[in-house]
């Protein structure tokens, strides 16, 4: 049966078209740089805020429109959102789609019908997957919602709570194989702390850490070689989660031996709320060698929380893209859509409308990033910025070669240290000058 | 005497150009909506950040290299300022500047010869400007870096302060008549609290009312007739200023009845450090009919401070440019570039880069705002979705011929309300498709 | 019957007591300046957090332990909350309450149902405040939460919803009347927008204030003579609420006429969402004359959202009551617990022990505050301060007999300007020694 | 010679004295867990905030009235601020200062010239050193206020930067040495980035851990055997600094090997700008065994840059002394205020009463923090709270024995999880309770 009726797959109708639903510069065949569009970027939908996401605020009830949710018998509402979800994927012509356990099966009266209730739509769901070219880019559990983690998941004060959470996860893992994940997310969910007052950090960081090696263990034991990520959020819903940003879960993962066996999943919204802007996340997570899979949002300036608009931003889409292709593409990640309609776009086919938009922004920003390397338009400025490293001292210097007594002694004899401008103000311009002109250059 | 010897005129060479000291959008002749791009972003230099400022900041001292600083005497220094700002004028070919008394002449050993060092610079500046198209858009005075005013202006708690700024405003609005400034600014400076808990706001506010009907007197009395605006900014130098934004500024106006004498100078970098958008400032000024004039600037997204960059940010001069052209104009207001090369942009031609990025921004700016006006992308919209107040209950309403007995048995009447989309993700997506074909197509 | 069965009525035990379920601070009876702390703090409780609140977040469920709320049919569970609210007030021994109309009770199948099941919960709560000295501080309807709202309520873009909203308050002024509400609120809900981009703000202000008037004319036509009250919050839901702070409040009612006839109820949390400080906002309605209520409660320092916390920071507690004893107290206003429990503090208990807090927080506040006043600790150091305004030029400049030329003349004789230090670290200091001394000192 | 002529040695008078002059809590010789106040809390001054620093700011000149810098020749000055601070330092009675090189020196034509102005100030501050009981806190070097360190220092695109960067750390770790230094700092300066579009970031993080291991080498080689410090800031002065807040720093450091080297100088204003609470940045480094020592200040709360105020707010000192107790003390760190009297706090005067107040905020926080402890008010929650690991399964997470198949089988088993409510709200009040009634209980 079909949920969107009255839509018809999306086409590419190119940069003058007038339709909101057509795509007008995504092409999911056109190359850049030897990749097309769709293998380049990759795009993820979120089932939670397609599928499942009411537009519920903390001032209001749900606005959205979803005729798959008349349904009230909870199985037979999850049914529904699959065949809604499937025939979503072909009609946009995304090649992948990520979910938690909740989302897409209820949660049953004990533990052990919740996993059955998992069973039966994870059947379903692999019997559309046979007929469809989506795959699933990742899964993941959510421990969070339930009031069973109102103080945390693995980082509970609560025993069992860990326990039951280890007994989600290993469902996750193994759901993730059999549906051939190619990542595994692990989001904080209500890992942090509402007060430190009441708080036993430590113990709770051990926990985590000894639940992310459990994880790991029970993975290679089933063979299952998803890509762990972890994905930083700096608070909400806890007041201070503890994957605050990259630099927090990188230098958690490396004082527990687990920098490995994670990568990161990159949220915009969640890095600029950590007071960073989203390529600074990308570049440091790329340069560490942790850049592992991307959840494409957007936050609102002058709002203090996640607010998961779909990404418009064309300087952000833009420097993500430029960070991506550096980083040779995302291997086993892609660019979900961790992102939500606002509550007052709550038509069925405004699901269509954001996403359109979130995939247009990205390829976007794939041709703007890609014709800036192309010209070597930022990376020669770089490169010639930074040539004293090439020989002289600068060569002394990165090579080892020196100390602080022979540095002494080299600067004693510098008579003037001549700067070049850092021409920050040009090189702003250049980028918008590629943002007006590149999509019209072909 | 040049000191921009090695710098030629500015020109117009088009988009492709990628020559940094070429405009490739501003035009100056190009015409949109039957004016000139000259007359309708009537841009101007800032003095202070152009021809004064050193570069310093919290942590370092001075990196700007500007040869007319060469001079010792003030006096000898205040005079090569001069000649370096009318050939900068000219070689960018800008048609305004403003200044604060400060900027253009020294503080002499009392108040006496602080007025007649300034009569000397005036006198140089007032030759100049005949020989030259530049005119002056607005002028002020610095009533904040003394430390007399350590405590506050014309809000100080020491009335000799009062009467010192009072006298110093009174020069400024002989010389803003004497050069033809076409508005006269009101920057709060120190006009705001360090701490609530040694303040008496209230006398403070009553003595800033005073202040200003005071100068408004004056003003008609010498027959001054530049346009009098208040600059909002929240927070810096002091904690709270109370001309905070617009809002605040217009409840002040209001209370002390000069709401008809004033209207709002309205910079980027304040408004988005008091939490508004740049275009919310914009737009609740003009619908208020208060919009008086522009400091183009920007401020940097993860920076609690007036970062006064240069602006490059083309979603922002595009929406100022349709709130701009919205209100027909800046009648005599202007674009001044209250804004400042980065501390890494140390070099004189850095200046010349500077203000050909933020003239092309607005440019891309105004292009693709008049476009979008052409083509009543967005008004239509509007119109449309309001579309319920023009007859019916909505009339009604708006006309003033109901009460809420009647709207209630109305609504006892209504069976059930149904609402449009507000398609917010789409509108940025016609925004983005206007920013990013609209140069190309003329 | 009884909710709380295991919680007597709270008593006060002084400042020693371990007991979560006593106040330590609070004691009702006790003086302050001439006024029992029950008739100078005038605490109410919000109906909505403490009742019908379940604690869920965008993260999560609900989690609150209600027992009241094991009736699933609305109208029973409305009437099993009054019975625990009374309970409630008795045993907290709190002088007020606060509602919206849909925290008392449900809404019907349309809006006769609506209005009708009102009629039968007022009648309820009205037969029990016979039995109790509780009363109604001040009453609002709820214009947000319905899908209905999702555009705005009386700023709509969709007449009908004007209408509805209309219909709403009529019925809320009519049950303040007939509840004995001392005020009555408007706080902004939706009034405010997504996307400036898809807005006529000029419209929806213009219709904000037809409302307001209409509102007014009705309760003068009731005989309803409660004090109205806007609730400014700068943001949340929408992306900019129209009553930003309490500065924009005041510019829009003077703009249409409407100062007289508001006041403001003034929340914490909201105070710091907008870049002020609680008291600050409270000060500056205060000297304008428009202080009216206070929602009591306290934001999170790095959270970007209203967090509604039980006010416990001692130092906002102090200067809230301190500007509200030099206001001469609330009049027709109160302290409303506009707070809700942390969603880790699910108990039934945790709802009194939450509110033990919130008041101890404000006695606290209260005695050192009033010592502060009656030592004139603040108001010398501030008299002082500005005691040049009281002869001089600074007596005529405040007695308005000045002008630019005299006070120029008399500048160009000041000798030198000499300022005493502000001494604010000194001033924080004394704040804190009262702090520390005040409660053991009687 | 006397600079503060006027002034006594202070003393301490007790929690009622009303004298500014006076510590009203600070008893250096009063006992805390075994150890003076004076032992535990290692006051040092910053030479940089008190002798130097004029109370300019980016709209205003400096304010500060300081006799000593009467001189005009750099090294007379230089000598005058040793007087002064000398004398500062034995009437205040502090046991310990910090410097940086340009503080106590100013800088020569030539590096010769610097480091050899450096020596004569340094043999005075030797001599004065043995006259007196103060002692070096921490040295470090000022590698960012002169023009070279604009684009950074060991992080600069230009290697001769580096290798200049490289001589004056080389010239600090002997004065450290020399002088007996207890620790020696890193604070980023301009380490860090204006633009990531002109920025090889890969590069500067590798250069600054070749320049941190060639100072740990020089060090060894010359038996300086001060503890290094990192001190962490998010941004200013460049946009985005390297070490971000403590975790970026941790994440740093095990990367390139130097976790064993370095410990952390937290400083509370750069907590905060990074999003964290000050004591949140305390715990998180005391858990991971990196909390060196501590920059006592704090920030405003809505004040977006480093405010750098003296610490008055109780809350945060008491939150800080409880983890400084809870870490056994500072061992080679201290409580240095990196704290500089407001702009309108200009008088010598205010620099002593300034420092008192910070000296009394922090003895009311060391009197409470340590009540608490010896109470277990909180210890005792939490323990409690966590037991659930004590036993049962939840030891066998924590012993390591268990895997996510034994947890799945154990949690298919739980019938009900219960939780315990986390009972925020009345540990705050705890914390009020122990604030007001601490300190006049003896």
């Amino acid at each position: 049966m079909a949920y969107f009726y009255n839509i018809s797959k999306i086409k590419y109708e190119g940069a003058q078209s007038k339709d909101p639903l057509a795509f007008k510069f995504y092409n999911p065949e056109e190359q850049i740089n030897g990749k097309s569009m769709e293998e380049l970027m990759r795009f993820g939908v979120a089932y939670w805020h397609t599928f499942t996401e009411d537009l519920s605020d903390p001032f209001g009830v749900g606005t959205a429109q979803r005729p798959w949710d008349k349904y009230s018998d909870p199985m037979e509402k999850a049914k529904a959102r699959v065949e809604a979800a499937f025939e979503f994927f072909e009609k946009l012509g995304v090649p992948y789609f990520c979910f938690h356990d909740y989302d897409i099966a209820p949660e049953g009266k004990n533990l052990k019908e919740t996993l059955e209730n998992q069973d039966i739509i994870v059947d379903m769901i692999e019997d559309h997957m046979k007929d469809s070219k989506v795959k699933l880019l990742w899964n993941t559990v959510n421990n969070f919602t339930n009031p069973m983690f109102v103080h945390g998941a693995s980082t509970s004060n609560n025993a069992d709570v860990f326990a039951y959470s280890a007994a989600k996860v290993k469902k996750g893992l193994e759901v993730g194989k059999r549906l051939g994940a190619e990542s595994y997310v692990f989001w904080g969910g209500r890992e942090g702390y509402e007060s430190l007052l009441n708080t036993n950090m430590g113990l709770e960081l051990d926990n985590l850490a000894r639940f992310f090696h459990m994880a790991n263990d029970y993975a290679k034991e089933i063979g299952f070689d998803a890509q762990f990520l972890i994905e930083p959020k700096p608070k909400e819903p806890t007041s201070h989660q503890y994957d605050f940003d990259v630099a927090h879960g990188f230098a958690f993962l490396q004082k527990y031996g687990l920098q490995d066996v994670f990568k990161f999943n990159i949220e915009a919204n969640h890095a600029t709320l950590a007071g960073h802007s989203f390529e600074h996340e990308l570049h440091y997570a790329r340069i560490n060698g942790m850049l592992g899979s991307v959840d494409a949002n957007q936050g609102h300036p002058h709002l203090g929380w996640d607010t998961d608009e779909f990404p418009s931003d064309l300087y952000s889409t833009t420097l993500a893209m430029y960070e991506i292709l550096k980083n040779g593409g995302l291997e086993k990640g892609g660019l979900n859509f961790d992102a939500k309609v606002r509550r007052t776009s709550f038509k069925p086919e405004d699901l269509f409308k954001a996403h359109i938009v979130g995939m247009d922004s990205f390829a976007i920003g794939a041709k703007v990033a890609q014709r800036l390397l192309d010209d070597k338009a930022l990376e020669n400025i770089i490169d010639n910025r930074y040539s004293s490293y090439n020989d002289g001292v600068g060569k002394e210097i990165v090579s080892g070669n020196t100390d602080f007594k022979k540095l002494q002694d080299y600067a004693l004899g510098i008579d003037k240290i001549e700067h070049e401008s850092g021409n920050v103000e040009v090189i702003k311009s250049i980028l918008n000058q590629y943002l007006v002109t590149t999509l019209t250059q072909g």
